[in-house]
């Protein structure tokens, strides 16, 4: 029995769970989860804002933890190895973006979190090819955030071929985008970070930023006229897209992660006379998330995180959903 | 003198004008019209509907003509040589984009008939830099269109790298889109025709579509779900975009080319979960224009046109404006 954290209802309080995860599959793979990463779409899917929840729900997609047991088809990872496992549990492996190695765009995958039970949990079930093992030199107990956030951020980076002379500007530096900030400094871009709030500004300049412009001023904005060749939005809030647009400069990029539930309202005559492009992408394969796992290293990028227990998951929630943590909460396990 | 044919309020009829155009810059060439290609941009200039018109206003950016005199610093053009003449007249040449070979997208650009005097026309001046040489394979007649709405169907394809494996899509078989079809058969691509028109059907199949949806018929539509890697969209009028999104496979791009009034509603869900691209792109550099010319020349490419002569000028703008040319219509000059 793998001993959980479940809510039995829609925005329920997580209460202890037992549930038996069957017989192990030949292409999977058992986690010990040491730690796991609580990400804001933990939070909706709790409140089951995108209808697909399905309940108990045992939340938690960003896990650090030891290979405790292998199917029998499973070449290259060991027991007892330390993996992460992110959004995606398993993929069907044999769609065209499969086989493309973007798997992250699978025709039919398989959520974490999604029709199957999540890291607040001693243990997690995943497919091997969904995992990617940890590089010695990361922090476990910070690395979670990197397998969601992390690779969310990463991914256009490689996506688009960024290349380190372009100037890139972040919308909204929180638990995605103080990421993005580290990532893009390392990359040798020229960065900015778009913040209304004063107290980020300097966070901001710490992470990586090079500049900080302030959203709330307009005339802050409108001097960022053909500034950028690449902002990358983070957060989920309807904007005036119009005015960031108008920051671009000819051939640039608006990259969209976060999920603004209103449709974007895009004048098209900028778009075409200065050949912009907006675009959107979500969490990457594990080839990208392996490539991030070796950058971050390489440059010790970590995310900060806000550590608990994992008997303390409704005090963790809490502190997510106020929108104070500083930047990614995480959970400790037992194990 | 030259001897032109303008408009002397918005929506005015053409009549003979004549201006002098002063001394040839050192830079710039004169070219006996040979022939002056209509654009749905010389009706919207025409009737001033983006406030851009000064009157009088001598429309036609379609020229192709011979080289009658040339400035001292022109290099690369003899008299007497045919060439072509599209949407800029001149670059400033110094902005990052003309420095990166980007004129088209140039900051500051001299468009042939705003502040200038276009084709329609016995002579128009240009700078050199923005004519193109006149393949020998191609037929003088038909040419001119291909300088402002042949670039504009032909260099997303150059921009994007699209590859001949790849399944495009033109949104309306009309000026642009009957030379899209042409192109992206000649590139290889599988290419779809979508159109409501029955007689655009069998024609779209003539002109290089290997299939033809209806655009009318929401079953078509829905059918044609993750088929296509780009859409090249040449309508200028207001469509249900995410339904045309839903026909794109991961990665897919939707791509703009006319430009409707109203903003883009795009549903950003799908975008990122598909990691989809909306863009746009205006008329082509130089370059561009100069590597279509050989392209069109060597698969033998040509826009279908309506000839008129010059002084017919005012019954060839209400034959483009009725919507019923096939596909564009062109003036035939005196030189």
């Amino acid at each position: 029995m793998i001993k959980a954290y479940a809510a039995s209802e829609p925005g329920g309080k997580l209460q202890p769970y037992e549930y038996d995860p069957g017989p192990l599959g030949d292409h999977d793979v058992e986690i010990a989860v040491e730690f796991c990463g609580l990400c804001h779409s933990d939070l909706s899917m709790l409140h089951n804002n995108w209808g697909i929840t399905q309940y108990p729900f045992v939340p938690g997609h960003e896990i650090i933890g030891t290979i405790s047991a292998k199917g029998t088809h499973v070449k290259n990872f060991s027991l007892k190895q330390r993996v992460g496992l992110g959004w995606h549990a398993g993929y069907c492996m044999t769609c065209h973006s499969c086989l493309s190695g973007d798997h992250n765009l699978c025709a039919q995958p398989e959520s974490t979190i999604v029709g199957r039970h999540g890291g607040f949990a001693d243990y997690v079930r995943a497919s091997a090819a969904s995992i990617v093992a940890l590089p010695h030199g990361l922090n476990a107990q910070s690395a979670g955030p990197l397998f969601c956030g992390g690779i969310t951020v990463f991914n256009p980076l490689l996506q688009f071929n960024i290349p380190p002379t372009a100037a890139v500007a972040v919308i909204g530096i929180g638990g995605l985008g103080h990421i993005a900030l580290q990532f893009l400094k390392a990359w040798g871009c020229r960065v900015t970070a778009f913040t209304s709030s004063e107290e980020k500004r300097k966070e901001a300049l710490i992470l990586g930023a090079h500049d900080v412009l302030d959203t709330r001023n307009p005339v802050e904005l409108a001097t960022a006229a053909n500034r950028f060749d690449l902002i990358l939005a983070t957060v989920n809030v309807k904007l005036d897209w119009n005015a960031y647009i108008a920051t671009l400069r000819p051939k640039g990029r608006l990259h969209l992660l976060g999920v603004p539930l209103e449709p974007l309202e895009i004048n098209v005559f900028p778009v075409i006379s200065n050949q912009y492009t907006i675009s959107g992408s979500p969490v990457g394969s594990p080839a990208s998330i392996a490539t991030m796992l070796q950058f971050a290293e390489q440059h010790k990028i970590e995310p900060i995180v806000e550590i608990f227990r994992m008997d303390q998951i409704n005090e963790a929630l809490a502190r997510l959903a106020s929108g104070d943590a500083k930047y990614r909460v995480v959970l400790s396990g037992q194990q």
